[in-house]
């Protein structure tokens, strides 16, 4: 069963990912090869509402906070992947953003298999 | 397949919707006996939340709509249960959004399960 | 005095906006001058999480409807004229996104003068 | 002008106070005088609405970083307002939600009249 300070810590996570994604796609838009970032502005954009979602139904204590942080954690891999590979080619903020997204993943993955509600 | 008009139908169902939730969780604040009403608004939040959620995903074109439509109607039939039982005590506002997500709930049921991607 | 049916137009105004203006950004994103439109998607993203906010605000019938509308309306007269520069040179998602924004903005500002509340 | 640590810690107040005002709306739902806490949940629901937004806005570097942040702060003073006279009757959850609103609307009000973009 899941103790209020990992709900929380999950919470938070949820939230600095969505800030993270929505900077890294605020900073790939910036690249000079921006053509070459098009799925991984995309993937960091859909990530950010997801976060951000996952983060609001888990504070008003929802229901479906266990479904929504898995399709999270879901998200929060297939971003990290893809802000990897752009990482690679020396992209801080992709690093940055795919650090961000395993963390996420990690909190949302502990929250919807331990949650007991 | 999915065609081009009923991805924007089911875009169009949860911003409907997400409105319709959010104005049901409001007009049962003013209710006299709002204390009967509270698993209403919080699901209302939450079903808002995601409805919202499910149509920015889909508008970015993302590569998990299908799977937000899928976790949005499930909240949608959630929630089309909850304020039916408050419609049949005469909430006009619950009815309306019983109605909404029930019509909510079908739309993300097919985008979900004839999209293909 | 704003009556109710006009204060359900500008929510669904500020909706469809939010979805053209994320559709909008997608769009963009795939275009192939990408490196030309980075203002254009970035202001349509700030543009869509605005028109999104004042449309939930106004659901929830809260008392800042009017300074969010206010403001909606300014961000979209911003996004018209940015995407006004790109539909003049052939962008047909951008034409119907300015279109959109200045029918959104017009709504916005009707119910900011005119509401009472 | 703002430097970028300011500008972050911005973007986490208004984050966290989304998360706050979310959880004070709910848990104001649990209460067994709910109806006493009707402008309370529907103030807090509001205010989480506008500080997402800000968090978003500022994370997309958006031109309107300023003007969203301007209106997040008069919109938390008067969750603030509303939050601490539920606090002084006892509500732990008003208390902390009052506590934090304060401190976003400084955070808030140090972006919009120190930034320069």
């Amino acid at each position: 069963m899941m103790n209020e300070q990992q709900y929380q810590e999950c919470i938070n996570a949820c939230m600095e990912c969505a800030n993270t994604c929505d900077y890294c796609a605020s900073a790939c838009l910036n690249e000079a090869n921006v053509a070459n970032l098009r799925n991984c502005i995309r993937l960091d954009l859909e990530c950010a509402a997801i976060c951000r979602t996952a983060a609001e139904v888990m504070s008003l204590n929802g229901r479906f906070s266990e479904q929504i942080c898995n399709l999270c954690a879901e998200v929060c891999h297939a971003c990290a992947d893809e802000c990897q590979r752009h990482a690679e080619m020396g992209m801080e903020h992709c690093r940055e953003c795919a650090e961000m997204c395993r963390k996420c993943a990690a909190a949302c993955e502990e929250m919807a298999h331990h949650a007991v509600r």
